[in-house]
């Protein structure tokens, strides 16, 4: 509650406007923001959204409807904006609003096109150009993010290191291409490297290679971390228990993220289904040619 | 068959050593062979190799079967090896023969660990130390080799150009450090990257995130090359009319690929169907930045 003590009144009588996406994260975002003394108004992308979020105030909005998302957020008289959780692949700008495509507003940084920051980007930037000021969750939950050295009591082992070395060169070269936040290594072999599916679904993948016998050896990690020069501001990485259950079922051996800018997703679950399940969660400091400081 | 006029007498005497993996490619290899002249034998392995290699002189190995894959290739008087077709990912080198590991001479190059190309130099390598020359399926079929520009009737159009683009810059990143060779492009977004899963499960995925729309816009390319760098003799990349047939059904416009360093199975099969499924399917020679040259 401290750090409240250094915002103005102004902007603690303005409620937080979270525009919400899929998954668990937005609500302990929203649960966070409460108990910190501050309101919340929570734009709930329908199709997407947790609906827990109808716990706090909020509006249900389609995502192709940028027009009334930045009404909503105006009539809540809010500033400060945090973009998070997942969403599909944003619809086909040049789509129509008749035939289920975006509306001009929408449409407006959807057609920008790039990868998945220049989208962001663009999003966050319109945003701002009329008034509102994006952050990062993680600006608001700081303790939520996963620091260097050991999560659980499970800690990597020295035939680790090589893989997870090595998945972090893969995420860097990736990374300035502003493609991909998560590669799976085992044994100087990468099995696998996320694009649109998620990790989730990556993860899935490698159990299924395991399973057909395509990937015989044991073991490997999971890499994860945010795009080379990534804004911090959205599309963090998370992982969560499901993470480490969906590691374990992929037989791999344990997670490794880039300390301090992947963000945890439930805590206490993460810890004690990595206890349960044998698997080490670790921050690490990769070093600038994306390898990790030894 | 002019080009045997320049093979030795004793090289014509000796059959070309074939050690067949999965895929219609060995096949079409064994044709090529007899049609100049030449015989062959075939180290058929077991669980991989297609069942019309039995119409070649052969014999069915398992792939653990270091020793007496030797031992065939050397009675049957091979010099020149050509490994080719899919296999698994090797069984684990630390497995014991008992337990279906590999043997003793197996296990000497399986051990050898890194990337598909670390282990694949290690088994030419190893050849090469018993006498054999390992030589690459495209020295003995160059015709198949898919050479600069369209190979069916159908193009690319300007707006797939900067998807070629960042399809091979993403391909040049990760060739160097011995990962994927092939990428699905669309819309500046790279949707989906290669790596133990191969190519087709891949496309595969991509149709399914359209379906399930996480991914809404419609075209992209496949981009396909061998990884920078990579030893020519194994591991060549292939396409065929499969291909063409999964990157249609994944929704894709065509298929780019590094031109004279990626084989065509089947090009009478591949044309057909691209010309029917509107699907372009082109070789282009990229820069040495990554970028397709203009």
């Amino acid at each position: 509650m401290s750090t409240n003590k250094h915002k103005s009144d102004e902007q603690q009588s303005q409620p937080i406007g979270i525009i919400a996406g899929g998954g668990r994260l937005p609500v302990s975002l929203c649960e966070a923001v409460i108990k910190s003394g501050k309101d919340v108004f929570v734009c709930a992308l329908e199709g997407f959204a947790d609906p827990d979020l109808n716990n706090y105030p909020h509006r249900w909005i389609e995502i192709q409807s940028g027009g009334e998302i930045i009404e909503q957020l105006k009539l809540a008289n809010c500033r400060q904006i945090v973009m998070i959780g997942n969403v599909k692949r944003p619809i086909d700008g040049t789509q129509t609003p008749d035939s289920g495509g975006p509306d001009n507003t929408a449409a407006q940084v959807l057609n920008a096109g790039g990868g998945d920051d220049q989208i962001l980007s663009a999003v966050a930037g319109f945003l701002e150009t009329l008034g509102f000021s994006v952050i990062g969750a993680h600006e608001i939950i700081p303790e939520n993010l996963i620091a260097n050295g050991a999560v659980g009591k499970h800690v990597h082992t020295p035939g680790n290191i090589s893989d997870i070395a090595k998945g972090f060169e893969v995420l860097h070269v990736l990374g300035n291409l502003d493609v991909s936040q998560a590669v799976v290594v085992c044994g100087g072999y990468v099995l696998a490297i996320e694009a649109a599916e998620g990790t989730d679904e990556m993860l899935k993948r490698v159990a299924r290679l395991r399973k057909d016998g395509v990937v015989h050896k044991t073991g490997g990690v999971l890499v994860k971390r945010p795009k080379c020069g990534q804004d911090m501001r959205f599309d963090m990485p998370v992982i969560g228990p499901v993470t480490v259950e969906l590691v374990a079922a992929a037989g791999l051996s344990g997670i490794v993220v880039h300390a301090d800018n992947v963000l945890c997703h439930d805590r206490q679950g993460l810890i004690k289904r990595a206890d349960e399940l044998d698997i080490f969660v670790e921050g690490a400091i990769p070093s600038t040619n994306g390898k990790v400081a030894s």
